[in-house]
């Protein structure tokens, strides 16, 4: 890699190569996991190039061609799985700086890969009321073409379901790896050769995303004795048709009471909670359907006035729930499972229930139509070895494990080649420099996925 | 009765005695049913009372109570199974002039019960773009107080379930039939006291209606040459979390052909359609998924430049399928059957097969928290044996029938005394004046609903 060809060719394109630099911008929250931690320190790219439109792209992209250096796509570098870790080295492409909201209609935004979530909800709000239907619990800091591309869903799948489900992004402009870059439209079934294929296949330089209706979520937090009674009144909310959330987010004793620090106050050690949004024209329908069910509410915003320093419900969900245990205690880690529909209940009991070192956290969710949860337990980790047997308990007893702890596509994945991701990789990064070692069925064709083992891309030997 | 003295009461509320046009408006759309045309023809009020606000409602009802007179309220009589008409004669008490939409918020809209729900919809629109959630096919004529106190779900089912759901209407003052008229305001779950109860027990003075954001809705007709096709693109479809729309209704051949007359040129004798309300940005994902489906779609009003004289899509759909079959052959009538979720595609083909004279409609909903889909099979009609026959046939294979051809709530709904309707009915109406006789649990407490015998109320004997 000529890198200082390379530079000189960028002349003009906003360029970063202080190496202390480089190396942070070269990392995500892969320290979620030991064994991310462990096998991607070292990872550090050569340069940080941040173009500021489609044009720059195009420039950057076929000047890296032309060198044979790769290229390794990052918004704001808040994935957990080094999806933005370039592991070839080369350069990390910050979108960051295309962060501008370009056009908002009725139930559309379009802008720039880099613009921060929040940032495009407070612009589409002020415009007409509406925001984006799914976010991450990383709303403040995350970007939208970052979700897209490393993302899965979030906050707001209650009601859409997954990013990758038809409807849930509209339009993305994808810029292809050739000498002579081309720049393409997708849309309809086409966006699933990009989405979620961690940049390997195409840099993405707009998107149109679905917006819906905006409202002031009311924050509300419903305590129960015991986690299979907050478990059931989730999924039972869940099933509210008629009751509007955002967010329905069960969470074990006694996880609330160590880890979220600063809602200490509402709760007590035995406490599990489910961690609630609510629209507030749902409230009353929420408040009585809780009488109904026997929840207590032990923290409601609209009734809290002084509401200084908490944080908002979406960063104590998701991978946030992780982030405040981790702070608390650095041993902990996570999974990411599915408690299929319709026995999900059974299941978090049974399966999370088999390992003592899991606290369970669900997360509810509408997957193909149906109301089911994701699981997002923590896990006292130990070693790697016993982090493996877990997972694969939950997935002997039909639980699905979408593996944090995997940095390529396919292990965090379906564990099966994506032919629709794999086909169009060939056709728009021919030469395999689009974020190399994280799409196994680019790197290793023939690769077992049933082996048992961990891929190792040849890149990050040592 | 002595109505001569009622009306001096009733000085200076506007009042109508011309006895044609008071039996006009003692009507609604019973005739869909040819056992309720024969049952209710001779039904007519003795007067027709129109207040203009909720001080007139309490003069009204106080004055009816203390004559013994009954009152059974109306909005606009779009109502099929007579809820509106009054068995004991009386007044019938129009609310069509407390019409204003009085308040309009995010997420919510205040009204008169009299409003017509596109009336409302126009409203909210022009304010913020915010729309009804649910609305019956008679958009354009039915009222917001007649559609809670007489309906149960309609177009929007599809994504909030039915109007008795937790939250799908947020608050009602209602005012109570006694010597002194209290005016009580009703939220959370009291709202079950006068919801979908024939104004038997109340009536409704001021509604507050949850809002969804609104859309240009796009129509969009998809064909199938075997109906059990289109049986499953609807489900699969309704099962799309990410794909945004407002209606899903699958018709069987020949009735497309032979009653959507004004789509005919789109259509063939052949064939079975869905017919589909799309939000706009969802027609991208919307049009992928109908591809990979194999669905044709034979009409796209986005793509149709002349499409004067068509009507709306929802207007092809729910009760209005029925209408256009009975425009075209005056012998055809309906039921209305839940095909229970997970069964729904088998139990439709196996149960609505057995019947040579029933072509099938269906209605994709939510149903607590799950894809199903109703029923409104066009039935030819023979006799009240066979159509009995044919509702037993639906039952004893698992569907329930909410029978349409019954003009009391137990016998359209449940076939059980709803204790919470009840008990309020005893506050609220203690002389049983409103509405006399659609509510067995009041008028035959001992009834049996297991004796397969249609309840007569005595008001009806002749």
């Amino acid at each position: 890699m000529d890198i200082e060809a390379l530079k000189r060719e960028l002349d003009g394109i906003r360029i970063e190569d202080n190496p202390a630099i480089v190396q942070q911008r070269s990392r995500d929250f892969y320290w979620y996991s030991p064994v991310l931690k462990r096998q991607l320190e070292h990872v550090t790219g050569d340069l940080i190039v941040s173009p500021k439109d489609e044009a720059e792209v195009v420039r950057v992209l076929a000047a890296c061609f032309s060198h044979g250096v790769p290229v390794t796509p990052r918004g704001t570098g808040t994935g957990n799985y080094g999806q933005a870790m370039p592991l070839s080295g080369g350069v990390v492409l910050s979108l960051a700086e295309m962060n501008e909201v370009r056009a908002i209609a009725p139930g559309r935004v379009v802008c720039g890969p880099g613009a921060i979530l929040a940032d495009i909800d407070r612009a589409t709000k002020a415009h007409s009321a509406q925001e984006l239907r799914l976010h991450p619990s990383t709303y403040n800091t995350a970007s939208i073409g970052g979700f897209i591309a490393g993302g899965s869903g979030g906050v707001g799948s209650i009601n859409f379901g997954g990013l990758r489900d038809f409807g849930n992004v509209i339009r993305l402009r994808v810029v292809t790896m050739e000498a002579d870059p081309k720049v393409l439209e997708l849309s309809g079934e086409d966006l699933h050769k990009v989405t979620h294929a961690y940049g390997t296949n195409g840099i993405i330089t707009e998107v149109e995303m679905p917006l819906a209706a905006a409202y002031d979520w009311v924050d509300v937090i419903v305590g129960f004795d015991r986690f299979s009674d907050a478990a059931r009144y989730g999924n039972a909310l869940a099933c509210q048709d008629g009751i509007l959330t955002k967010l329905i987010t069960p969470v074990a004793a006694p996880a609330p009471w160590l880890y979220f620090k600063r809602h200490q106050k509402f709760l007590h050690e035995g406490l599990s909670v489910v961690v609630c949004m609510v629209a507030p024209h749902a409230l009353d329908a929420f408040r009585a359907f809780t009488r109904r069910e026997r929840g207590k509410v032990i923290f409601d915003a609209s009734l809290v006035e002084d509401r200084k320093g908490l944080p908002p419900a979406y960063e104590l969900a998701w991978n946030h729930t992780t982030l405040r245990a981790l702070r608390v205690d650095p041993s902990i880690t996570y999974l990411q499972s599915l408690y299929p529909f319709p026995h999900q209940l059974d299941l978090v009991e049974r399966v999370d229930g088999l390992f003592p070192e899991v606290t369970s956290h669900l997360e509810f969710v509408r997957f193909d139509g149906n109301i089911t949860c994701f699981g997002l337990p923590l896990v006292k980790f130990t070693t790697e070895q016993r982090l493996d047997e877990i997972v694969r308990l939950y997935e002997d007893n039909g639980c699905p494990i979408f593996n944090p702890h995997r940095y390529t596509l396919e292990e965090g994945g379906m564990k099966q080649t994506d032919e629709i991701q794999l086909a169009f990789k060939r056709r728009a990064d021919p030469q395999g420099l689009l974020n190399p070692g994280k799409m196994i069925a680019w790197e290793n064709p023939g690769y077992d996925y049933r082996s048992g083992k961990t891929f190792l891309f040849k890149g990050l030997e040592r």
